[in-house]
């Protein structure tokens, strides 16, 4: 049996502002990123996330990143490793209570943003987070890049860490995305993504930007709802990956 | 055997501010309100602070408030009570992570500054901390001023709230704080402090501001650490407990 | 000739989230209030802002708040007037920054959101906005709820103050909004709002609530421009007001 | 007639905060660099800096700073360029506004702490820097590095940037900062760095690490506050450059 899970951001509103249609990404996903007031996310929208997670049957994941509001968590922030370590703990903790009040858990950690970019080769960034990780307790997996560089350093910290594949980005014939200064960066076909994630699901393998064949070690698919585009084709996604037989569930 | 419960504020340094003599106060305290990042104390202040209780051997309170850094959480702030159930329990989380990152486990809540005032006599943010304590979990103590429109409600939802008195305050003839605009309302004579605190421990009394004897139902004292006399008090008030006989423990 | 102001919130994004749609209030309103960073609005989104109202040849004013982003600036906070009046100098300051370097100036000042109910009944906030307006120089009128406390307080400060209707909103036959808890509170009918808001612009009467005849001081109307639906009524109501003879030209 | 600038950084408090002896400090310099509240520095710590200054007949300067209240401006923000011109010109805004009702007007710009950094080597936040205080107006001096590359970008973009020297600090042979992480980085003898300043005043000269005589353009000293001894040094300093004939003034 065939299997992927499909994550996406949540909870990305703070105060009055609102951002994406997460009722519409709960209806696509097995996985749901919840940003933990760091970035975005505000704690009653991070209770009201985690309950409507607890409603769509979505497993839960901290979406941490740097302490930065005003850039969205887009931002590299040169902080010390102490200081992003106690942080990431912190927004760990912080979500915790949150799922557990609405009835579930935090099931799994996905960086966030320059964080999540940042740690693909930032040695020290990136045992902090594993750090952190460790230190919450339970010993959860990591959502992460293929070849970043805290792959590595979550397992040998004896963390599993679970790589993706992002559903509207093109591939480069060595395996990394296409830079968005560069054509074919973004794939903007909602059956020609499909298309790729149904493959991508059975064979393990893509079409890279150069028509070569790329393999791609993938337990989850990244999509999105930040665009009423992008919520419809995450449904279509998910709609092509069960029709072709591959059961959609969390990896955690 | 009589008990008394020491408490005291810690963990209110922020960023690169210091605040208050963290060291003096845990040789003192039996409980330490720790600051969850709302009013004061970052993340890296929150785990340093846990690890000094834990090595002192003191414990860890949530010391929760109104979101308001830039006024210290001292004033009162109109938000929902949705709002400020969220808010409190995503502070419990976060030092809670914190807290057994740093081997220990926050055992009591207090609220801080405007929000323990305002939940002596506000009916709905009372309720509101209380839901979030409740929803946090395991049912942990509240700790609070004698009258406290929480107190009630606080046990209506099965919870266990502890009042406390302070040790440098001035009391009416009804069992009321003096009002810091009237004379009497602060006491800044240690042996003096000390002696109406050992009398506490014993009869439960103290003598009010016009020289009647007024009955204070307390578990805890509330000390101060955040000028060198007020840690010289705590450190004074403690030693005459212990020498009056008084064992110093926490009430969680 | 009449003349009447149209005004309206604009420039309340933040970092990644949008809010309103400010290029539809700027072809319809004489006078843009640009938030100043406390309760929305950051220094670029307030760049833009400003720069938006000089192509629609728009007057700019300091919509200025407690400082209060989670809350959008709708919930009371109860600062001291010295904190007042700082941080409403220092919001009028930045902004005054920026309107400059984008071709324009502050004004006048409006208070936003919990601060300008607050002054409407609150003395000392009353008196404290005030103070911040003459501090900072230039003797910038003030925008407020006919009948609010803070008229008095900045007419006897020497400031000139202007009040407003509210477009889309019921009036009880003593003047005052109907309370959003009552029938009658928003009206939606775009044709009836112009109506209304051309015999106001006229007569300086409206119909109250309950079908008598109501005066209405009012140099402005305000609208706005956070849904499509309040875009397009802001829309017709100059329409309906210039179709009547009435010119719209800011206050200021 | 020999001239020179001291400068230091005040009003680095922030909300119940306390952070430095500003009181020592205006008894010492010439110029203050007021934190303008995204590192440090809340509107009502600014207000009362300003009074200070006045009082004290001390120029005031915008120390301006990334947006990083938790890391006090101490840490790199990968912002755009843009974020970090509008923030900057925000910044000058907030102060100038407050600096004026205090009966003075901002009259140089200093980055902090990682931003001044920063803009030494990172030629688009230099730029960014430099624009703002370009699109403030006035043309005010920007207070650098020796060396900076926002000093060749503030020179063609028509301003006067000034260099400063460090009182406290080794100098390699070629006139750099000698490292933190070495011997001789800090200076701790207030004789020595009177002495030295001396030289530099009237020479423009001081003993390298190694002994050798290296030539440092500098129109200020900065000295520090933020310790008793810091305070005591500046004051020293002072004293001889005052007793050697050397006459303090702001550059500015």
């Amino acid at each position: 049996m065939t299997v992927m899970d499909l994550n996406s951001d949540v909870g990305e509103s703070f105060g009055s502002w609102s951002m994406g249609d997460d009722a519409a990404v709960f209806r696509s996903v097995s996985s749901a990123n919840v940003a933990c007031g760091f970035h975005a996310g505000d704690p009653s929208v991070m209770a009201q996330t985690c309950r409507d997670a607890v409603a769509a049957g979505v497993t839960v994941g901290a979406h941490v990143a740097y302490r930065d509001l005003a850039g969205f968590g887009r931002r590299f922030l040169d902080c010390s490793p102490t200081e992003l370590a106690d942080d990431v703990l912190y927004q760990m903790g912080a979500l915790e209570a949150v799922a557990r009040a609405a009835g579930t858990r935090v099931s799994y950690v996905k960086p966030h943003g320059a964080l999540y970019n940042t740690i693909a080769h930032h040695e020290v960034h990136a045992q902090a987070v594993v750090d952190a990780v460790r230190a919450f307790g339970g010993d959860l997996p990591l959502l992460l890049l293929p070849g970043s560089v805290a792959l590595e350093k979550a397992e040998r910290a004896g963390l599993r860490a679970v790589t993706e594949a992002f559903a509207d980005r093109g591939y480069t014939p060595d395996g990394r995305l296409v830079s968005r200064r560069e054509e074919g960066a973004v794939l903007h076909d909602a059956a020609e993504v499909t298309e790729r994630m149904v493959r991508l699901a059975q064979d393990g393998t893509l079409t890279a930007v150069d028509g070569s064949t790329v393999r791609i070690h993938a337990e989850s698919i990244c999509v999105h709802g930040d665009t009423p585009g992008a919520a419809a084709m995450a449904a279509e996604v998910r709609r092509g990956l069960e029709d072709a037989g591959v059961t959609i569930r969390s990896f955690a």
